[in-house]
């Protein structure tokens, strides 16, 4: 379907971020301006067997290129910058973003050689950034990691808002959303909102920082030998709090784990960190100090196998291991996916002789997206005419949709879409107006969307019961088996146990063969084809499994 | 290790059930008198690709077979009674379960044609099953299958007692569990209690069933178009409960999905689901009913993909499909490894129209398994000497143990043990007395152990990146490459696509042949290696991939 929007519309699109958590990258468009907001990864489901990322199709963004003014990047979670390296190889466009986002950008680009062509400016929640027809501006917001940031586009139909991810936290490590910036943006007219869905299910206001940092020193307060404190490193007011409460409390920190070393790094140079002087030690300095005044900071919280938390649990850490009286604090809830690896970790942790502290129960983790009261105050405030929930999966956006509806927003303004489909609005009126493909591309080693349904099919026909190969080299016009068939397989059964099986099967085949050639047609395919129907049932009666099996013929004269 | 039980201790193991959820088998042995208790399955996490199921190493009770008394069965749920037909293969002893259990025991030896052999006893819980040193009676518990039994085995050195899985529940559907008879025993003199650790993470007392019962009659009362009802199908309770809801509500009900038919089946044959005659109707009935008559119940509330709920879900199901204004009621909650395929199923039912009631906030599910003041209840009824947490990972165990030692077991009669430890007690003792081998064995296809480490090391390998084939014709002697080098790959690469890549690669390929087979010492494995060592790296440096490579050398007397 072709995208048709008139020169008097704006229209609102995602790239990525509608029916899925993750890569969010959203769109506004007015005539020949084009603004990108955040361009994020999504990681992949088990079922993408070893596929790295999953990013955006970005064609659209690639062919309409003259007219993208920029990419404004609301922080720096990777469900929202990502993807820049990839769109950047694609497309070298701007990139607006505050200071930490920036520097989480930076490093990203470094790492990918990128770097030094990118064109990035630093902007705060005070910036406006003006094109000829279109303007941005911002509002701060609550969210899991320091300063994020809502986008207001002014567009001349209207006024279009993207969130990016909120809570509503009144009592923050940092500063508190700016309700009174928000609140004047609904009253100078939004035309659309764009608003996060993630926490569309969950009934209750999301708990306040400040609470787990309380729950934190209390906890903190009780325990005798060593802390050891996992949690995501973007959550660098997390970082915060446990290092307060390790200062209040006596210990020294250690920090493990290279993404904890990078955001202790990046806090301590933006102010977000703050601790006495000495607090921070070095790794080896843990061994000389009493149990009770060492806290070790490190990355793992979500099971990761080669993490720090997974390799110390494990034995197989260079520099610590767990001793008994030790105890794990889990800062953070494990997303659905991780849940089985986090309950693993656990054990391990605990056969090791660690005291394990986990959950919510114990009021150490608290989300960082609104639930549904915050996210009616967010609608509340802005009063849409129109309205998108983004950044959720359908159930998601749909729940979002009817608390919309509930704050008065009327049904039919209230648009559950899905990436690349085109809304375009004037100031009064909104019609779905095209879509453009908007596909899921993976990235697996150094290729990007080299990887399609029938490679992926493969991959699971062999995960499930592995393959079994047969080749034979052959003279079809003299009918003869020069060498083989010959039987091999990877992931069926033990070879070494099957010896009889194999032998048994190598007959099947040569039988095969032989009737397969005395058709006077018989040529490569027709061999395969006959090999294959041979041992498929063969194997199947012995085994009740069907591996992949590929046959093989050679001929002398397919040397090369 | 070797064990080593003396005349006067009973020994209490178990073969599968610790540090883990799934295959429960326990033993009890007095001198040559052993009594198995359950023999369940695990299903595999994903790590155990293609395999079907887990069950113990049965080699303790196959070499003991001469002791073996019975096994005794607590009640019909996999995890207890999964593993029946494995070990019947292995070891005819016999069985004795209650009525409901054995129906689904019979169904289940049916199935793998060993009903005509099997030996079973049906047993209630005033049975007392009496053999020459010991003796066996139940008490009745309550759980998410009518009629669980806690199993009492009185030993010359003291009484043993095995809770089953539990929770009290003081306002069942059924009977509530038996707790005169539990104080009894317990005044008796527990020597040893083996109890149910599954929910000892969890603070809480389990909600009763009837509260659930209440919720889903207000829900039901709310709605008025159709209303799909999934639930596990062995909790027949709350069939009865949702049967009822319907019954009351002026619904007919269709049964959807094998498992859930035979429940049902079952569940009238023994009296539990009693409902007025009429009120079951033929699925093909519901298309001729209004909507607000029509409940329907169906298996797949875990997202089983080829589950009644999936197919619906997803409009391959042959008889229903969703249509808007239907209300989907999830009586289930999902277990960790199967959250992300809940959360699909949740999706395409809301994207299709259907309203989804699931979670529980929504009072319509209650774990079938006590929490810990439940648990701390049955250790104060029991009042054991000994204890050893059962049925649970290690973190699940080690907080059971804790919970143990509040209620006053001294810490040194709390035993964490492994699969295979033997316990061995007196009348005022308890030692280790050793280990014997109880390991998973993997269940795929037909195959029962014949799938180890370096299949699945294989499966994951081929899983992460395929395979690349290289295979060439050659005759050592004269040098020559006689057919090929030709590259074949599954889960690789698109081939189609990659041409270029493929044929490089030949010639990579004849180039380290051609330089192999100048080597005097030329031989299969090295020619073999030579191409194998040549083509990985050329992969990587374009793909940064690592696919498995086989490599094969075919000689023309290698014909048999």
């Amino acid at each position: 379907m072709k995208v048709n929007i008139k020169n008097n519309e704006t229209a609102v699109f995602a790239i990525g971020g509608l029916g899925e958590i993750g890569k969010n990258t959203y769109g506004v468009q007015f005539q020949d301006e084009i603004l990108i907001i955040d361009a994020g990864i999504k990681f992949p489901e088990d079922d993408l067997l070893g596929i790295d990322y999953v990013i955006p199709d970005y064609s659209y963004i690639v062919q309409n290129i003259s007219k993208v003014r920029g990419l404004i990047i609301t922080h720096g979670h990777e469900d929202h910058i990502g993807g820049i390296p990839f769109l950047l190889k694609q497309a070298n466009i701007p990139i607006y973003a505050g200071p930490l986002s920036l520097a989480l950008i930076r490093n990203k680009l470094d790492e990918h050689g990128l770097l030094r062509d990118a064109k990035l400016y630093e902007i705060n929640e005070d910036s406006i950034i003006r094109f000829r027809k279109t303007s941005i501006s911002f509002f701060r917001t609550t969210h899991s990691i320091p300063n994020p940031l809502g986008v207001v586009i002014k567009t001349p139909p209207g006024n279009i808002v993207c969130t990016g991810d909120f809570k509503f936290d009144f009592t923050p490590v940092g500063e508190p959303a700016d309700i009174h910036k928000m609140a004047k943006i609904g009253e100078e007219g939004v035309l659309c909102l764009l608003s996060d869905s993630t926490n569309a299910e969950v009934p209750t206001f999301t708990k306040s920082e400040k609470v787990i940092g309380k729950s934190i020193l209390n906890i903190f307060e009780k325990i005798d030998g060593r802390i050891i404190f996992a949690s995501f490193a973007s959550n660098v007011f997390r970082l915060q709090q446990a290092a307060e409460a390790a200062v209040l409390t006596g210990r020294k920190i250690a920090v493990f784990g290279r993404s904890m070393e990078n955001a202790i790094a990046n806090g301590i140079e933006l102010g977000y960190i703050r601790v006495p002087a000495g607090t921070f030690v070095e790794p080896s300095a843990i061994n000389s100090l009493p149990s009770n005044e060492v806290m070790i900071l490190c990355t793992g919280s979500q099971g990761e196998p080669m993490a720090a938390l997974s390799r110390i649990a494990n034995g197989t850490h260079r520099q610590i291991s767990i001793n008994p009286g030790d105890t794990v604090i889990f800062s953070s809830s494990p997303i659905p996916g991780n849940t089985v690896s986090v309950n693993h970790l656990i054990n391990l942790l605990s056969e090791a002789g660690a005291a394990v502290i986990h959950g919510k129960i114990n009021n150490i983790h608290t989300s960082g997206h609104g639930g549904q009261e915050e996210q009616k105050l967010m609608l509340r405030l802005m009063k849409p005419k129109f309205f998108m929930p983004v950044h959720g999966e359908y159930r998601m956006q749909k729940i979002h949709a009817d608390l919309a509806i509930d704050v008065g927003v009327p049904k039919e303004n209230c648009f559950i879409m899905d990436n690349g489909d085109v809304l375009a609005l004037t100031k009064d009126s909104a019609r779905l107006a095209g879509h453009f493909n908007a596909g899921d591309v993976y990235v697996d080693g150094s290729g990007v969307g080299d990887i399609g349904n029938i490679v992926l099919r493969d991959r699971h026909a062999l995960s499930e019961d592995g393959l079994v190969l047969c080749v034979a080299t052959v003279d079809i016009a003299s009918k003869q088996v020069l060498a083989g068939p010959d039987i091999l397989s990877r992931g069926f059964v033990y070879m070494r146990e099957s010896t009889e099986m194999i032998q048994k099967g190598q007959r099947v085949l040569f039988a095969a063969l032989r009737e397969a050639m005395n058709d006077e047609n018989a040529n490569e395919l027709k061999l395969r084809e006959a090999m294959t129907n041979a041992i498929k049932p063969y194997l199947f009666e012995l085994t009740e499994r069907e591996p992949m099996i590929i046959s093989m013929i050679l001929t002398p004269d397919s040397n090369k």
